[in-house]
This record gives C-alpha cells, structure tokens and sequence, in this order.
C-alpha cells in the first residue's frame, strides 16, 4: 500500500524517537550520500532508477531522503507562507573562518572533533550561526541552496507553540480552558478533558504509539487519514487530520508526564485555528512571516481538505529562520517592532518542568523540558531550542548572543543519533563566540 | 475515474476552443459566484460541501474553479520559479479613476458597455494596466489577492516560446533542426519530421484531439499521463508528458497550417531541457524571474517524474506578469538591462503566417497569426498577446504604449466567450490612454 506507506513516513519525518529502527544498517556517508553526486531527479527525464516521486514509498528514506527534503512541494500540495511583496531585511555578515576549526568533544566515546567535521557526520543541508545578529557561519550541501525550502520536521512544532503562546499572552486563547472550549468535535476523544496548556506542553496522556516497526501503531493511520493523495479503495478510516484528532483515545492521567507525541501539535493547531478564524499558514503570514522582511516565502504540507500539518509540515529558507531565531533572541522584537509579545517568548525562554519532562526518559537530555513546544536544555546560558528529526535545529543560546540554525538529513531519524555531535558542537561555539 | 477526470480537466485550462462545450448551462454570474462570497475552503476544516480537493472530477469545473485557479498549488505537486532574495523592482504608480467609465461597444449585437462592467462580464480575478510603464489601473475580484499566484493556463506556453525564441536568438537552438536533433527519444511520433520552428509556431499536424466530448479524444490520455497522483490499478498508458509525447501521431503535412494543440508546447519545452540542460522552470528562473525584481516567486505544476506542464501549468502574481509584459514591450530591456535579445523579442512582436493561421478558422481572429506561442492580432497597433482559457491574457499594445494582464475564471474555458466584450475593451482604452 505505497499510499498509507508513504504519509507514514511523512509523519515519521514529524516527530519520534522509535523510528531510529528505520536507520539503514550502514548508511552511505556524507558524502556519498549528496543528493547531486547521486543524481536524483537530474535529466528530462530523470533516469527512472533516479525519479523520486511522492507515492513511492522510499522517497522519504535515505539516501533519496536527502534530496526529498529540498523538494518537498515537488512531492505535494502545499500552502504558502507569504513572505508579503516587501523588501528583504538585510543580515549583517561578520564570516569568521575561524569557526571551522572549533573543536569539541563528542559525547561518549570518541575522541574530539572539529566544527566542519560535525557538519559531515551529522548529514547536514544548511547550517547558519549569528552571533549578536550578525551572520558568522554559513554553509549549504548536498541540494539545498541559499534559495531554497528545506522540510523542518518536528521545528513546525515549534511555531504552532509559538503562535499558540502569543495568542495566550494576547488573552486570545485560554490556557486554562479546556481543549473543547475552542473545538467542540474533540468531545469524545483523549483531548476532551485536557486543557490548551497540556496540549501545549505535550502532558497529554494519549494512546498514539510513533512506533514503526508495529504495523498496528496509532501513527500508521494518521498518516493515512493525513495524506493528500486519493484514499485507498476499500479505505473507511478518518479523512484529514482533524477527522483523526477526533478518534485518538487517552491513556493514564493529563499533567502527569511530558510524552512527545504529533498529534498535540495538530490539535493545537486546530485550537489556534477555531480561536483566531484563521488557519495555521495564515496567521503565521499575518503575524510574523511577512512583517519580518523574510527572503523567501514558506509552505506547508497540507492534506485532502487542505489543512495544513502543524505538526510536522512546514518548510522554510535557512537564513529565515536565523532571522526566526534573532527575533526569539530579542524577546520578540525585530527591528525595533514587537512581533510576539515579550511574555510569550519569556514564558518559552524559561522552559518548563523538568519532573514531567524527565518522566519521558530521554537518556541524553538529562535536566531538559519542554514549553510552548520548544525544548529548554537547561543548560548555564539557558539555551533552548526547536527541533525536528534527522537533525533539524533553531538552537537559541541567550547568554552567548548566538542562534544556530541547522537543516539536515540524516540518516537516522531520531535527533539522539546526532546530538552527541551537535549539542556539544554548539557549546563549543558558543563559548568560542564568548570568548571573542 | 476521478484522477483521469480532474487532470483532464486541468489540460482543459491549458488550451484548446472545444472545451466552451464544458459550460454550464445558465452559469451564476461574476458576483453570485464570488469563491469568497461562496465559502469555499473556509473553515476549520471547512463543510464537506465546501471542500475543493484535486482527487474531486470537480475541483476544477466552475463555479468552485473560481476558487481553485487561485489555489493551484494547495491542489497539486508544484516546482517553484524563483523571484531570487532581492527586493522587488519598484513599479511607479499613477493611477487613473476614469478607464472605469471608458466606453466600448462589444462585438456582437450588444450595445455600449463601460470598461468596469466588462471586468465583472468576463468574471475577471485581476486586472492591471500599465501605460508608459506606470500602473494606471489595478484590480483584484474574488480569490485573487496581490499577494496571490493564479493559474495562467495557455500564458504559460508564451513563457516556453519566449525562452526558446531567446535560445534561437542566442544560438543555442538552431529552428531548421528537426526535433529529434535535441530529442532523440521523438523518433516515431509525429514530432520525429517536424523542426524546431514548426514546433514553435504550432505549424505541426497532429493527431491530437481536445473535444472534451469525445471519450476516445487524445485529450484524455494525455491528462493521465500527466497526472502527479498515483495511477489507477491496471493503468497502462503513459506515465509522464514526456512518455506521451513520444506516442503522438502525424495527420497531415507539417508546415501547411496553424493548429493549436497543446503538446507543441510540451515538446518544445522537452528541446528547450535537452538543449540546455535546465529544466523549463529552473531556465525561466535563471534568465527571467529571479532577474527583474519580481515580487513573488511562481511555479509550475509538474507530473509524476518532476517534468512541468510547458503547455499550461504556470502559475504567478499579476504585477510580475506586468513586468514581463513591460520587458517585452521593451523589447527585452529592463531597467537598462538586456533580459531577453532583440531579435527574440522582435520577432514575436512581428507575429506570424496569417496564411497559415487562417486555416485554423477562428471566427473571430480574422487577421491574427501566431509565432513562438505568442497570439498576433495583426491590428494597426501591432498588438499581440499571450493567451489562456478562462480569460487570461498578457496583452501588449506596442502603439499605445500599454499592457494588459487580466486573470479570470470565466465559466467557459474557450476565449470566444469573452474576446466580444475584451478585445474591444482593450482597444478602447488604448485609445483613451493615447489621447491623454
């Protein structure tokens, strides 16, 4: 069933630690894995051993994956993220050479490594760093350019919360409210009697297993109600996100636990959208996108009734989301305008419980949380960051004036097979930035 | 078989006069079928009758098409055409008030009308008209915002003509070449004995049938094979334009007439890949769109192997459409810089064979010919124009110094529908800006 198996592997690109089960047993590197020098999609027409094409079921495994990332629109109906018709806003560039040479301790057992090594071993398609708003680093691989979109996973997450949390802190929305006060359909489901502040903060207590390997998990029709493409002949389950929201069932006790699971982020955007009259990608152009002089306009995917995926869907340009990230940075202001109020991005910048959090048991992230959809690594300079999997990042590091985007693809799904080479990575640079 | 109705219908909005047998009976006038007034996609998620999904065999038939030409890419797989990370080039504005009360008497029987009223007539979207290369008038209706990308239908096949112009100009293409000198894989269709310039100036004869009414119609195929969605069980037609392209049959002589069928375009833009190496989207946005300072990037549908419809899936902003029309009233200069060669543009201002445009009898075309997918009016002002079903047009009126760009969702797709009451509406204005 190439339909149902290709969404699925859409929505695993959403979020999930298990899928790391999908990893190829010995993945090409970096290097030989480039999209270009592999020759996906190159020709009029490409190869047919070199088409990727949405309905087959590897063009979202490695090493197509590579190239599917950079092209996602290419694959399926998308909704724009306008940019608005002004001018960009210039990012002042201040490029130190320097940073390549950076060298870090990887986690665990390996000796220690430099910057541009890291960028190698974690597969990455962009990365971009500035240091007090200027543009320090930059680099592109493999198929993505300095003009192109590239898939943020689970850092769409980060917006839906984003959003939601400007919406409480403008006493549009009620985080103390009941998820149905917003959304009657979701009576009768898991989100029934969880608050917007659980949604939130993913301390829902739901039954919805991310696990690939299990052919009866939650995620498989999800992605199926999710897909855009024709429904399967004989196929009676949910059509479209929302439909599915409806159906998911809870298991043990809201507030308890922080459980990551997509489908938090999809009833949040479902929230934002009864709260506002707006859909997700409209109120994210209203309200940020295209007030902020963005190079480029975004996209998100969106499915059969054109709801955009707010839990895993959007696609942006690399150095739009640095400037994301600066305006983070800044509390919310960009160019001397408040674009999301400033106790919005204090309440994400503060984190947030770490008792729930630890109950999750991430064995990496020792002292994190997670808040408004954004993870808060607790760290000294009270670093935080968004985060999708095979390696997405907007890493905010207030105390070193330092924001880090980076978009990847991994091979392996699940952001513990590269954060041995990445946290420590940015630690690094952030102190070397300091120390300037 | 919805998939192979919708794509055909979506080939319907690229070309071909037969398919004014699609109109509805007694169709909703401009204002009662408003796509916003309508409440199509609005909601969250909006009412099952008001869901427009590309897999419905309606989605593009009017009324709810009013809303789907707006919506190209949140129905389909798109490629996009790069407007670059540049601001956009400024467009002067000196807006005139009294082109709404410009009179005209339509062709036909029908007395006087003003200029505004022809607008809500041919159920217009957007309307810009630039005179001296200033905006004197600009207008949007119903789905269409400046912020927008409509669908351009058979305009996008004056894009594929001008490139290829712009290659014979430069060399790169040689228009006595068969086709099968750039594309090998032609031989055996009936493209294999036509040249490059009989492909440009639709001078072919095929055996390609556009009769909406005629299931055994090439029309059909060709939709199926086009389509992005996955291809029915037991489908064993061509997959890809390409692959159709290679099936189409000879009927008749090369050379002798006009005749209008939208496969030239696709082969034309097969060469254009060949000759180039580029894709026709990625060579459009190297030489043209991410040039000028265009304020939105557009795009391309595309089929199941990435390969764009050259012969009408463009899709793009009406300023930007004006600022091409300035480059080519311009005779490719813009802003000082030679976008496209004289001599290309030269020669689609000069227009072609009206002996051999004759013989395709358009009733109401009487004078006009056609050279490099460009329409020629023949009239006293040298007027030619880019043309697409459901009202859209690029219209240049070298004498007067203007352009035209309208956008539309006419309920019939054929330009016989609203040529009586545009036409001579443009002539009228032309006139009226003149004698300012």
């Amino acid at each position: 069933m190439p339909i149902l198996r290709h969404t699925a592997l859409l929505a695993l690109c959403a979020s999930t630690l298990t899928c790391a089960a999908q990893q190829p047993p010995a993945a090409l590197s970096a290097r030989d894995s480039d999209p270009v020098k592999l020759g996906w999609m190159q020709g009029s027409p490409p190869p047919p051993d070199k088409v990727i094409r949405s309905t087959d079921a590897n063009a979202f495994q490695f090493p197509r994956m590579r190239w599917s990332v950079a092209h996602m629109r290419e694959l399926l109906p998308t909704v724009e993220v306008s940019r608005g018709l002004g001018p960009p806003s210039p990012l002042p560039y201040r490029l130190d050479p320097q940073i390549d040479s950076v060298r870090f301790t990887p986690w665990g057992n390996s000796g220690p490594m430099t910057w541009e090594a890291s960028l190698w071993k974690n597969y990455t398609d962009g990365i971009l760093i500035l240091h007090r708003g200027e543009v320090v680093y930059e680099r592109y691989f493999g198929a993505l350019k300095e003009d192109g979109q590239h898939a943020l996973m689970s850092i769409t997450k980060s917006f839906t919360g984003t959003l939601a949390a400007m919406l409480v802190a403008e006493g549009v929305l009620d985080e103390d409210k009941l998820a149905t006060a917003y959304v009657p359909e979701l009576q009768g489901s898991a989100f029934a009697d969880a608050t917007v502040r659980q949604v939130m903060d993913m301390t829902t207590a739901l039954r919805f297993s991310e696990d690939y390997a299990d052919p009866k998990a939650e995620i498989w029709t999800f992605s199926a109600a999710g897909s855009p493409m024709p429904k399967p002949a004989g196929y009676s389950g949910p059509d479209g996100y929302y439909a599915y929201l409806r159906t998911v069932q809870k298991e043990g006790t809201h507030g308890d636990a922080f459980g990551y699971k997509t489908v938090n982020a999809d009833a949040l955007g479902w929230i934002i959208a009864r709260a506002t009259g707006k859909s997700v990608p409209a109120l994210l152009t209203e309200r940020i996108w295209s007030r902020m002089g963005m190079e480029q306009s975004a996209y998100y995917q969106v499915d059969g009734q054109g709801t955009a995926f707010a839990g895993g869907g959007f696609n942006a340009g690399l150095r739009d989301l640095a400037r994301f990230g600066e305006l983070m940075r800044n509390g919310g202001q960009w160019h001397g305008q408040q674009m999301i109020p400033a106790q919005a991005v204090a309440d994400i910048a503060s984190g947030g419980s770490k008792e729930a959090f630890a109950k999750a048991g991430y064995p990496l992230l020792k002292g994190w949380s997670y808040r408004d959809m954004w993870w808060h690594t607790g760290n000294a300079h009270g670093a935080y960051t968004a985060r999708g999997v095979f390696g997405q990042a907007i890493y905010i590091d207030p105390a070193a004036e330092m924001v880090i985007v980076r978009l990847a693809s991994n091979p392996v799904a699940a952001n513990g097979a590269n954060d041995p080479w990445s946290l420590p990575a940015y630690a690094a640079v952030a102190e070397y930035l300091m120390g300037k």
